[in-house]
């Protein structure tokens, strides 16, 4: 079932190497069905090297394997809430790539610098409250998401299409698989340029709003005009 | 028309993810034919790994697209302003490379601070002016191309083959695409070098001028002795 | 004899510089037969380009040599001292990879900043004390992996599977070659995370121990639900 | 005539764009025949993807080409006069690999500050006296092998292997051309650990002499014991 489906989640998945932004088994990306609500995912500890299309993980949206040989991704409970919430995506990426992960570990959220991070999001990327001991214990995963969600705050998800989690990484989104891995390739570079921008001028502030809005209206929404669309 | 300077535009645009200079699309080369001054530029948001030759669209001097079924770089009437005013060249290149876009979003020019640099330039790396909501209103591309222009403010092409761009990234010129495209990778690796040195010895100043004269001079203008020449 | 662990112990060394963790012929693995106790190590200076697995050489817990043409790492002493104290593993690895070792010169104790670091291990990597003149003079190599052992500190080898020896460089092991290289390869991941974590919030202190505990107890112990179990 | 010599020669350049010490055409190999004292270098500006051995050039100590269809690298009068004056030397590197550029940019010597940099000299890298005007004037390249040979001071070659030519790059050798790019790969390695352990610790002196001359004997002279010598 969902081969096509599968196919696309694991190239993205194999993507995430190739890009730098995972090391060893780190890193998952799943897609979502729209027909049937069902969610294809990586399989938790699998190497990319030997991964293959009928490995990916079937899930329901209450997270019960539906297809697979293999448990699904621990961080399939985060996959599933913002899915449930985020209205519109398609697909949802986890990384700890190392620049993005630095800003999240330093528990900043990243400013828009330049134009690289405008044509990815005309807002800062923000980052999670801390989970407190109780969320952990009543389920860390699903804890991640709502904080995640919290981050994003009930803006657009085209708007905000990546969060860094404190002390931890990042989730990312988009309308299918591999557009959530390209927002992904796009923060890890934003978040390089922004941590070498503070060391060269640690009070650079954000762009101006007109030259923010201009960009990121050239690659999203009624105006665009990048891209052959 | 124009097979040959289609070849070499699309593998100057392939240089730059070769070179490490891009992710994903981002990034752009063109070539002029001084015969015609016909522009040959790379498409809108192609991806570098199935680009052809003849997915390359040409475009007059007035930007209107002469030949090509895809529409062309979103950035082309900047390239279209620097080919106008900057007698002598024959490529232009745009990036969002990591290390110069940080010195761009700093809001810092690159001081020549060693002979990597002089062999580019003998003058510092220029930064533009900020554009005003004006100038972006009235044609953002355009403008941005006149605020490179003024950044190089009447100097030989030759001289000054790159400008930092204002909390955007880099254009980079040369008498042929391969040649802008050298700029841009000197220009990336001086980046990264005048980085770390400003994090070693923060107040470095620029190397003295007979070393920056001799250097530049090594290899450009009527004493140069450097390759086969 | 022990033709698969020689073959273990080659694959191991091999993803050294595939890794990015050394170069020329830095860095060293070994693997241990926990059958005969007997210990198969890289041989010394031998480029990894053209190494097979009957170039590695197999050592007694005595530091002699069973079998092989070559001589065995210079780094064998430490080894050896590592089997015989850490209980359970069964591979070892040296490097100078680049991050772990600026940690390791700044003599600087790697605390725990993300979930990163706490998948590889829920406490500090520690660095330890330099070594005196008297313990130089008195076996180098064996005085190395005494120091390791102190910074341990009796902890599980599972606990504390990297340590950071001041000045020098890294140690890590674990239950099998290729599991000692997964730790090798976190190490230098967390080690350039925290790096730039300290250059935006240089007084960042660990997660809270809740975090810390929850992440570490998903990959490591009884209730471990990573993987494929 | 000294085929061997321009194979090993060419291979030598081959390696520097392949361990990521040059870009474009930077950079360049030489070695000398002991029993005619010729030495064979790479031609200036050539592309390092087509360079062939029989494009390496024979020039004469007095820097006069003996062989080739090539000008030899404009760097020749450098490399001549560090052969003149080093005894025992038969390969020299000229690089402005990056991160022990920046040292040469900030006008530092790096300290020795871990065993990796114990490994290749046992003494802080030195870094020449800016050139003065009259210098530059009455032969550049000359004035610059001179100010290296300043900076040696009279030590052995086998003991300062590099130096920082300040504001420009680095000078390195060895035995044999590929001795040489194994020091300059080990200098720009610990040029960036250096660098970084610079970052985490302003105040790091070097390491305990005792340390030091311990890591040094094992690599060079009478009492090595590392590799298969």
């Amino acid at each position: 079932m969902l081969e096509e489906l599968k196919r696309a989640v694991l190239e993205a998945n194999l993507e995430l190497p190739r890009a730098g932004l995972v090391a060893l088994t780190w890193g998952n990306v799943s897609g979502r069905d729209p027909g049937t609500g069902l969610v294809v995912i990586k399989p938790s500890g699998v190497p990319y090297a030997t991964m293959k299309a009928e490995d990916m993980v079937v899930v329901g949206p209450d997270g019960k394997v539906v297809e697979g040989e293999f448990r699904p991704s621990t961080d399939t409970p985060t996959h599933l809430v913002l899915y449930e919430h985020l209205a519109g995506i398609g697909g949802v990426v986890h990384t700890h790539s190392t620049w993005a992960t630095a800003w999240a570990q330093a528990d900043r959220p990243i400013p828009v610098m330049g134009t690289t991070h405008a044509d990815l999001s005309h807002m800062e990327i923000p980052v999670t409250e801390p989970l407190s001991p109780q969320q952990v214990q009543g389920g860390y995963e699903l804890a991640t998401g709502r904080a995640v969600l919290a981050a994003v705050a009930g803006r657009p998800a085209a708007e905000v299409p990546a969060v860094l989690v404190s002390g931890h990484g990042t989730f990312c989104w988009g309308a299918s698989p591999d557009k959530a891995v390209e927002a992904a390739i796009s923060l890890e570079e934003v978040a390089k340029m922004a941590w070498l921008t503070v060391g060269l001028a640690p009070s650079t502030g954000p762009l101006p709003a007109h030259i923010i809005e201009r960009h990121f209206s050239r690659k999203h929404g009624p105006d665009a005009y990048y891209g052959q669309g």
